[in-house]
């Protein structure tokens, strides 16, 4: 189970997706991580997104130099885009913006709140002359309400969301690793853009899309807020275990490596009393003969499970306990990620490199062979659209 | 900034969202969380969607007891729903299926892998019938490679990616506190169904797509495996702090309450000095001058933050950081977030009482006021499609 294999097929490689989008225009206004992953999705589904970045570019391309001296997050979300540069303040850039936006299907954004207002560049102006356009911001908190006008960047949202207090260890909170609330909105706008598309093939009429970090983070805090307004109190911070189920976490095998199992209803744990740790008495045990008594009993079990694991390498476990039936993982580092034989693959080139990342979870990825450096593309999309900003 | 307001309105009220799949039959062999998520994104857009049970019911119905009686988990899932049980192993039951498919818009299921494929359940076979029919499975890691066959549970996932590798404090990994990897797929499975609808619009064929929850978070985790893959390491976990930009994180103000502030490039950092600390002098000392310094300075400077923070009252510096453009935010806990001002509400019906939600980030929920009982529309869906199983 650890060798490398050759990396899967894209699973949905024969769906045929990635043309859905096809002939579309999208102008995306974006920058950091939330707007551009929504773009980078818009994109993989057949797309045309043409990326505007502000004079000096998205900030993202100087978060740092770590991926063969690119920035890793720009890298990893910019691939298949059209870059521009425009200086909105210059009026032949906003005529050459606003040219575009009478051909586009979709108008993206995630500027400052308000920004675009100031410029009078609404939906409903937009959509005077180009009823069909879906527009969409995402903001941190919404357009109204005490915090519309707050800053928001992914960790602030992760704390103020409480995702904070019920991640991390029993003595301290902890962000999620990775932009989780950025990500998270950005695969939401995505969607956001593909109903409205469908209303407006129903319609014709394109929607007015107002995406929030905050409102995303709060609906997939929605058990954690259940749990505290009906038991006056939040779930527990328990690191990798789980708060209300036994045995479900990290166990000791042989050599010092550890495994995760993950035990969901008494038919698993007798599988995993008799058949791996052949111990039949255990399923009897008065100590463990419910979940609720084996949550009670939580070190007595770890003790007989660690017994019989502690006896065989993690791998001969892992052939042992999915034999049995019983969900097993490893807490792997990100270095096992970077070898694990489940692992897919796609390809950028970005400046003089190419970088290998893992592929999106749906379709192909074929189109997004290209991180476009600063205003690559400027010139061909200002030869382009000069003539109908010309006329505007 | 702390007072309850009146919630706000949905952003997407206006937007015509909730339409868009008026019409349109999902049947969802569904349990747990990813695969109901899906379902009720889905039903959120317009869709019928009858979610078929085991006898005893989706498993999750016996989560807990915690809102109000009712599982946390299953009331947030499954508003909106029609729920039938059916044993696949009858034979009547399975004709019953058989004939909502060929009716059917969208198939969605998270069955363990194969468990279809051993019924001829395919998409292939099901589409000779019904060629538009948009099929998509859920699995743990995809149709191939050699974790194809391992069970999969949203906490073995964050283990197996890496995910619980960079989340956590210096000493410990930890798991994120909600089913992140689960919710993740099932907006992922959601976004690829209206994908394959908006090619079905082109072509008229539906689509086979597969979303392995492996996948997801892979992606998700880019950029912790291109710092691993071209540093040689992965990124520091560190609590709520950021690894690379100071000051970021957590600073005390006065009576020991927390603040969160992000603090992104240099503008900020001369507006923090100046107009919050009131120190311009600290702009341009030599130990604070660019973000490189601060971070190898981080200490010193949260005792310069801290000796001006510790002077005034949370809500009292956010004014002031709101004013100054500093992104700012309190590290809230889970009852933080049951009373903040931003939180918009949605409300369900399960059982006998009214159970308050976080509302959904687009759409207008407005379809989703009833949990169902278990089986709650069974002898209606069976009259419905009765005459059309006995043909088959």
């Amino acid at each position: 189970m650890s060798e490398p294999v050759a990396p899967r097929r894209c699973a949905d490689a024969a769906s045929g997706l990635g043309r859905e989008l096809d002939g579309m225009l999208v102008v995306s206004i974006e920058q950091a991580v939330a707007a551009p992953y929504c773009g980078l999705l818009l994109a993989d589904a057949g797309a045309r997104v043409i990326k505007v970045e502000r004079p000096g570019g998205d900030f993202a391309r100087g978060y740092d130099r770590l991926a063969a001296g690119q920035s890793a997050y720009f890298v990893w979300l910019n691939g298949g885009k059209q870059s521009v540069v425009l200086d909105l303040d210059r009026p032949d850039d906003f005529a050459l913006l606003d040219a575009m936006l009478v051909r586009a299907d979709i108008f993206l954004h995630n500027l400052a709140p308000g920004a675009l207002e100031r410029r009078g560049l609404t939906g409903e102006r937009l959509r005077r002359t180009n009823p069909g356009l879906v527009t969409c911001e995402i903001t941190g908190y919404g357009r109204d309400g005490p915090y519309a006008a707050m800053k928001a960047y992914d960790l602030l949202v992760q704390a103020e969301t409480g995702l904070c207090a019920v991640t991390g260890t029993g003595e301290a909170p902890a962000r999620v690793g990775v932009s989780i609330c950025d990500i998270a909105t950005g695969q939401t706008a995505f969607s956001a853009i593909l109903r409205a598309l469908l209303l407006r093939g129903r319609t014709g009429q394109g929607s007015d899309l107002s995406i929030a970090m905050f409102d995303v983070l709060a609906d997939w805090m929605n058990v954690p807020l259940l749990v505290q307004r009906h038991q006056g109190r939040p779930p527990a911070r328990v690191g990798v275990a789980h708060a209300t189920l036994a045995p479900y976490g990290l166990y000791a095998a042989a050599d010092g490596e550890d495994i995760l199992i993950a035990v969901q209803n008494e038919r698993e744990w007798v599988a995993l009393a008799t058949r791996v740790l052949g111990r039949p008495d255990l399923a009897t045990d008065p100590r463990f003969s419910d979940n609720s008594a084996r949550v009670a009993n939580r070190t007595a079990l770890a003790i007989e499970i660690e017994a019989v694991f502690g006896r065989h390498r993690r791998d001969a476990l892992i052939a042992l306990l999915t034999e049995a039936g019983i969900a097993c993982a490893r807490l792997n580092t990100v270095a096992d990620l970077a070898d694990h034989p489940q692992l897919r693959a796609r390809t950028v080139s970005a400046g003089p490199v190419e970088i290998d990342l893992a592929a999106l979870p749906v379709g192909t990825g074929a189109h997004l062979g290209r991180v476009p450096d600063l205003d690559e593309h400027g010139a061909a999309i200002r030869a382009e659209f000069a003539a109908a900003a010309a006329l505007g």
